[in-house]
């Protein structure tokens, strides 16, 4: 079985998941080379996951020569630079969330990319959590009907590493770190040919004595109607809450990814240990979680990736895909500070969505605007005259 | 053990919901008299009930000698004139919720209610379910700290009755028939005193062929900088659903009313039979609420209300709170209609709160942004330079 | 409104909850005077709870003139005796769980409640929280078909009071304070005609320094093959685990009465206050529960007993079935000690009930064992061969 | 990166989900040749999981001169057979479970391959679920303080395939089909090293027309105190139910593995589609599961096994242990008959492990039996006298 040969560039928390997930299980991708700024971790990144080499010299990390793959693992300000090295090297790229600070950075990376003819994956693991692919294809199935309004919610106590909170180096506060997932999740729920038209955002820094926001609620309008809800916050207090909705004409989906998944544990203390990512104790109750790389869509997204670039295909989740993420938040700063609903701009390429509707029944030339089936069988209906504009309710024979 | 006689205005599901409470378990309040315009269903329900009499006629109804208490359960567009009479008649008086259809129309109802010097109760059943009173005590006991979010949600597959989906007879929507308890239950968690500033409101009609709202989702954003939202729906599938959750700086609250309870039932059907209000079908998994009258605050609301009478005090919802829920609903129309944040206009007698703020703790001259304990005891800084803007993470003793 | 006026004996935990439910929300019935053996703890009860008149004296709280009630809320050695002179007072008798210590003492209460002509109810409240209620009307409309097994669980670190570890005085151990609670669960979903044949029971004592049991599990089987299990702890960590399961041959009922009813809060501490019955923490993850005097099924017991002492019934739990349970729970210690299936010795009242069983389908002339609708409508039969016992499958048009 | 190449012996379900597995995500390792009676079945399979051959005849799978590792994924009566063969070829075997259909059956699977000196997995999935994995390290952290009791619980309806119901080809019904998972579930969580000492078990066959038991359950005594239990059955309804509870001195785990994940979902039909297996019903609230091999156990138990190939050790779960469950399962089987607790029979190899005790705490002489932090910060002590017996409970200052 071939394998690819992966350059890591970056050694921060998401370098150690997204190598758990390569090295982890019986799989046949390895890490060949770890690029770091600093030696001394990159060289202990290199021994803590057995990896054959390591530097501090990006341009080698990229080109190195038995490496096919280049995985950008770096902080936000550093992408655009990665992603240029490795496409002039003629390499694959998965680059990591956010794609870029802006959708004109963004921009400048999926060019860059399709005028090299390279491969460009867009690292969105929280879209390829196991449960959100079946609940996608329910949805893409029919389970629900149209698809009304998604909610997605991710939150938790803040990042662990100093640079998060910089928005210099990221390009924003909790949009640009967690709403970047949360958009990516709905977009998956409502159809990605369904265009975001605008959005409505509401941020504030009520925690943090920082300059970007720890706290952002946004409405994002599509184009066949359904609404889009994310919850963000650097200053949720209980481990980190991972949650989406999805309501539909026909029915409604309801995920935990994280806080309660059928795991729960109740401990005195003296255990210690590692509970999950974010947990806030480690005595009383508490909720780890099975196997994290993969209920967090890791070894999804690394084997759709792959099966990919094999397959001379797309991803689900594309550079294109992280363009449009960026430009959604580009909307919800704009929003945020004019306290208006505020246009997405962006190079469409989606085609368009219709409106949800659906043709009323009619029940003796009354609009049936609801039934209900009683506890004996019969119907109760509630009719509307389009006339008169008066509702009235009649009980009928069951169907 | 003296009671109180009531007379109940109207027959409909709340009539029934609030009948069932005063004589269920060992209540010592009772109705006296029912009023229907109809004298069918009038008779039907002192029948169902074991009430003494029933009638046709409102005054008759509310001036009754023995009654001391009236319960306005009628149809938003009745409740102006029934206040108005009961007011008049010196007697104490309990309206469902919402108050009025607009903000004006409940002012009147309060200034009516003030002039006649009587007891103005606010029925707004869903602040006082057993497990909202207790998390609203946790929060003022400080268990969470300040308040940073509030999320209330009440969504269902549409009302029993056919005037609900007449918004000339209501006042609107699924914000005026769900929203009205969401609000408050907002109001309750970030303080009484904490004033609405303004809201955004988007609003969609899109399953039912009807001239009002079936969605809704909104932010209001309170003086403390607290931000309450809520989600109501008429399109809702798989139950009602009722959930709030409250986010603070020290903690967080969930709380599930109806559809996850710790009742769960599974039947190949046949066994028929009623599961819950709202509830979509009697075979599957099915879950069913215990005391439905207890878990919906029925029970406590009453008892509440009965109480402040006897000691000559207010209840917890009064009035005043009516005509401040529906001047935040107001509100929710008009920023529905704009597309802006729009303010909330309202005599407000509740004083001022202070933005929610904390000193940042220092270290070594720089702002601790976040202090993380390590598996090993020591403490993982995040630290900012106020001066460059700069931030670096330092692992130091621990406490 | 009439109430009922109640002599209450007993000052501890029990009477405390007694007492909230009686004086809570507004019932019409009234402690009118307290028993303990202590000046000072009746006092003080007295003071707590605003009744007329406390007591040292039993029989003058027994036999107090405006008493029509008695309530019996003392340890487990004093209930005979209270009975007694209950029973010669003419007085009407609610008595706490257990009835007695063992079979015998419970069956010389029922026989002195039967001889004195009196309202004899057994307090067992847990058989009347509104889920159990509201499950066992589904099971008794037909929701699950044939229960063929009943889990019912209550564990938690163990009684608050010195009295309740001393075997001599209480009659056991977990068995005794908790089991007692489980079986008459178990019996309520099984059916009260189907009688208990006999039990296997393991006990042990693993964690305090006691003569009794701290931990047991047992098996009852029921006449018509159902088998009853209850597992009881006082060495549960994590606060009052309270779950009942039910199987049927056409459903499933699982009820969580405690420790996850929908009600999560995380803290990190300061806001301290009460959380729920035998919780162990303050801080990290709690969850209470909304109304303990309702969900733990106070209010629906005393409802019931009165509604039968006015209406000159039964209640749903009587001295026969406190006795019931003595006997169960006798035969339980009975087994533990032998290791061997025991039977239940007592007089049975309750009628015959036929053994769980069903007519085979037939298809070509073999058994169906089980059909199964395959995605494409068509079913999917397992058969056997009742001559040469194979079994085969086969897939069929669907019905 | 070298993998192994893999003889697949069977083509039912458990055949799929093992081939599922390996050849998903981007494992290394492939099956190489399928083996049934079938050739019909055996080609279906071939062209379903991409397998380069597949033949009826068993020796040729087996000696297939590419294959290093044969999966026995036979019905029961056939895994000797096979074993024996593969031992004589000198393969490496991973047989699924039920190792025997008695423990006699399955200690000479132990010997053949103990003597062939050939490694010998277990393929107990249900002990690699990444739940179960993080749990027993937990456990064997010390979170739980010693475990006192493991509850264990597998139900469905009844499985898909006619031979399992034949008990003469599977050595039993539900306890052998399913009960093998919890034991070996028990086991794990109370300590490989911990000897079972004795079994009571109670079976019935209440629904399905078959010879063998569709419902059993069974205490399990280890020596060190700790009882393991465990439920199966055929009869239950609404999915399939797989959860462990493990109680311990100072914590407490509760694991759902099927029906409650977080991941729930309501439809009105229509979406059709696998929900999870053995799902009952396609439309209502339905409860799927993220990735079924993952969350089942495959993954780990693959990846477990070819690493202990690899590396020349053993794995968690070997043939030994395959033979433990099987002498306890016959010791159920005796018991079931008996109705006394029955002796395992085996040869232990385990050592042996002390009783589960601690050394009471003194207070002024006296034991103390339980400790209780008031809420002002005090300690209240449940105190016993060891010369009288007499408990008294103290109130005194906290540590």
């Amino acid at each position: 079985m071939d394998g690819h040969r992966i350059s890591m560039l970056g050694t921060g928390l998401i370098a150690d998941f997204y190598t758990m997930t390569l090295h982890g299980q019986r799989g046949r991708d390895q890490v060949g080379v770890v690029y770091s700024r600093s030696e001394g971790r990159g060289s202990a990144f290199r021994e803590r996951w057995s990896i054959p080499e390591s530097t501090a010299d990006l341009a080698a990390a990229v080109n190195h020569p038995e490496t096919d793959v280049v995985v950008v693992a770096l902080p936000n300000f550093l992408h655009e630079e990665a992603v240029g090295l490795a496409a002039k090297a003629g390499k694959a790229i998965l680059c990591t969330k956010p794609l870029g600070r802006t959708a004109d950075e963004a921009k400048r990376m999926l060019d860059v990319v399709e005028a090299a003819g390279v491969f460009g994956g867009y690292l969105e693991d929280l879209c390829y959590t196991p449960k959100t692919l079946k609940a996608i294809k329910a949805v893409q199935d029919g389970a629900l009907g149209d698809v009304t309004w998604v909610r997605s919610r991710e939150t938790h106590p803040g990042p662990h590493s100093a640079w998060f909170w910089d928005g210099r180096l990221t390009g924003g506060g909790a949009i640009i770190d967690l709403g970047c997932h949360c958009i990516e999740i709905v977009r998956n729920f409502v159809g990605k040919g369904n265009r975001p038209v605008d959005v409505m955002c509401h941020t504030d820094t009520l925690v943090h004595p920082i300059a970007d926001e720890d706290n952002a609620v946004a409405l994002i309008r599509f184009e066949s109607g359904a609404i889009g809800q994310f919850e963000v916050s650097w200053t949720f207090r209980g481990g980190m809450d991972l949650r989406d909705e999805v309501a539909g004409t026909h029915g409604t989906i309801w995920l935990n990814h994280f806080l309660r998944t059928g795991f729960e544990m109740f401990t005195a203390g003296g255990g210690g240990g590692y509970v999950a990512e974010k947990a806030e104790t480690s005595a009383g109750w508490l909720f780890p979680v099975g196997d994290e790389v993969s209920e967090l869509g890791y070894v999804d997204m690394f084997s759709d990736m792959f099966r990919a670039i094999d397959a001379g295909g797309a991803p689900q989740e594309t550079f294109y895909d992280g363009y449009v993420v960026n430009a959604i938040m580009d909307a919800c700063y704009r929003s945020a500070k004019t306290g208006q609903w505020e246009g997405v701009e962006l190079e469409w390429r989606g085609g368009s969505t219709a409106r949800i509707a659906s043709t009323p029944e009619l029940y003796d030339g009354l609009v049936v605007i609801k039934r209900e089936i009683l506890p004996d069988g019969r119907h109760k209906l509630i009719l509307k005259d389009e006339g008169s504009g008066d509702f009235t309710d009649r009980v009928v024979a069951g169907a």
